[in-house]
């Protein structure tokens, strides 16, 4: 921007009086924090909510290695290594497969904020808060008509709904443009979130068609939050890849974390300083979903989750999901019975039991509460245990104290 | 954004003909990657480079602790006792002070997308690649005036050669509004990057008048990458919280964030799971400082990195940067001397002696080499280490073998 180029009306904030200047003594005004003087307290618990799992000792043994650098040929093997065992996850030969270093919210701002630019129109499937947080996300970045394809929660979409509607939001943009089904086919995305569902349920990333997918580290994958796998289709890296600007983010660029992942043909140069050791963990997360294989990982989330969903019934309580075949295999859903809060119910659960369970998020907080059953945590004991404990709370949680 | 409203001319990609459908078989066409069936391979290294440095056991086992939920009122406790670490490191009262979960790159991004609008002026002090980065981050995210103050690597700015130039940016776009000094000073915020300082030189973020500091876990304080502290002051405060329009990310967004943080007085909500375990780690890194304090600690490293630097001297090279007093305690940056590859120096250095230097990056690439003496790392025994590897480097990679 040249000096001459005023892009904006003139704005200068008023803020208080600054005070800046040289340093004139080094006299700490600050003392160092008792509390710090304390030892790191960490209780035991159980983890079924929606995420974090609890995480296998292997994993944790992984995550608690002494580091090496960000740019050495070892780091780079870790991440050729992740960069595999991703493609397995998602059933993908897509070169352009990476983990960003951040949780998964970052992964879902990266796939936006890389794969649309001004002017373009975004579909947004909602049926909660996820929708709505991607909305949210690309109204920020100021760069796509936003449109909403709303459901209820608990409710869901199929392919050939969110198909109709993006053709009815490309006709309005385009009008006289050529119409056809292939005209609008060649110009679609489509974009799906699994961090809950990757390992869970099966997922096929080339045989579905889906041209981003990305999920996060801390659910079936077993490894602590930190890190998410992406990936990208070739229509998806084309389209990246010919943008007319850059990315709104330096730290999410895909041209230099492709470049950072060895995704293209030239010389791995350095970009930001990974999270070494939440690349150590996704590793061996990935490495233990590849040794169990995915199939079995289906087929145990499945079984524990129809075991917790008919124990659920047992006590009387009402599904969320009304057809048995669309519910996550792995987090479950159940109605708030009335008479009960659910803060109250998932504090009793923690407190007494020691497991966290959990309530709605967005237009489902207050109505429902969650449990979740991921990877390592996915047991027929598990199940046992908090339904155990959520029998316990509903005896004693009443608020006519039954 | 409506259907009636087209904001940029009408833009549809051509991509290659899609292939969405529903999954018609769960066939397995990805197999297990042979190369996950081995165990993780990470070698030992003394790492001295510019970070991150290496952990020391105790940070090591904190973030190998098992992890408990990002909304536990356990974790809101370690998060207040990082808030206060990092107020003490930092030497600041600042409420809003907090850990960006991602490295120190990402809180570089969260300072600038947070406290810049559309329309409003930046000036970069830029002597090497971080203040071309932050140009870059300012110019991508499309909302600033992007004027740079530049001097050749190695050399430094005073902060009257900074008011001078801002005054005159803010000049040169007000034209006939107030341009007294003290209306100047009201419309300026100071942003200051310590990633690689903090805890190794004298920062007092409240008594220098900082308005923005940002620092990364991986270097003096020794955790692993993936966290990075930050704080605003009272005038960056009021600025935020007053904008006009949202900041371009979710994830950085300094409401929701301040929110988490326990920095406003609304009860504290979800807005992205945490990297649970890399705030055990920064944690005890910031306790170990608390403990140590920082006066101890500047002493340390100005000790250290003299020792160093008359090692060095001993041995014929030449430091980069002049004047001593200016030198950061923490990294030494030299002269490559002539006839050396920085290449064949460094890889040698690590494959004989498991020790980690690097060369120069962005305008320095190619023509120093920068050794890193931070926390734990910053010890007389590694800088013995180190210069006893270089002297055997300096008399095995030259060019003309001596």
């Amino acid at each position: 921007a040249s000096w001459a180029t005023a892009r904006a009306p003139l704005s200068l904030p008023v803020l208080p009086a600054p005070r800046y200047h040289a340093m004139s003594s080094q006299q700490l005004l600050v003392p160092p924090p008792a509390v710090l003087r304390q030892p790191l307290a960490v209780p035991d618990r159980l983890l079924l909510g929606p995420g974090p799992s609890n995480v296998p000792p292997r994993i944790l043994a992984a995550g608690g290695r002494q580091l090496i650098g960000h740019l050495h040929k070892e780091m780079f093997q870790i991440m050729d290594e992740i960069k595999l065992g991703i493609q397995y996850a998602f059933q993908t030969q897509n070169p352009l497969t990476l983990a960003i270093s951040g949780p998964g919210h970052c992964a879902m701002e990266a796939a936006l904020l890389n794969a649309v630019e001004a002017g373009e129109v975004v579909l947004m499937a909602v049926n909660g808060i996820w929708g709505e947080r991607a909305t949210d996300i690309s109204k920020r970045l100021g760069m796509a008509d936003v449109h909403q394809l709303v459901k209820l929660p608990g409710e869901y979409f199929v392919l050939k709904e969110i198909e109709e509607v993006s053709a009815a939001c490309i006709r309005a943009r385009t009008l006289g443009l050529d119409c056809s089904s292939q005209a609008l086919a060649r110009t679609c995305l489509l974009l799906v979130d699994s961090v809950a569902s990757l390992g869970g349920a099966p997922i096929l990333m080339d045989q579905q068609g889906i041209d981003i997918l990305y999920s996060g580290s801390q659910k079936v994958l077993n490894a602590p939050p930190g890190s998410a796998p992406i990936s990208f289709s070739e229509r998806a890296r084309k389209k990246i890849f010919s943008r007319r600007t850059k990315p709104p983010s330096f730290f999410l660029d895909m041209g230099w974390l492709a470049n950072y992942w060895g995704c293209d043909d030239k010389p791995r140069m350095y970009h930001h300083t990974a999270p070494i050791n939440s690349f150590f963990s996704l590793r061996e997360g990935l490495a233990i979903l590849a040794e169990q294989g995915l199939e079995n990982s289906w087929k145990l989330h499945k079984e524990n989750s129809l075991y917790l969903c008919a124990g659920l019934q047992q006590l009387g309580l009402q599904l969320f999901v009304k057809e048995q075949e669309v519910r996550l295999p792995t987090i479950t859903t159940f109605v708030l019975p009335e008479g009960y809060d659910w803060k109250e119910v998932t504090a009793f659960i923690m407190n007494k039991h020691a497991i966290e369970i959990s309530g709605g998020l967005g237009p489902s907080a207050g109505k429902v509460l969650r449990i979740g059953l991921m990877g390592y945590n996915s047991t027929k004991f598990n199940v046992d245990r908090v339904l155990h404990a959520l029998k316990d709370a509903l005896q004693h949680c009443h608020k006519n104290k039954l």
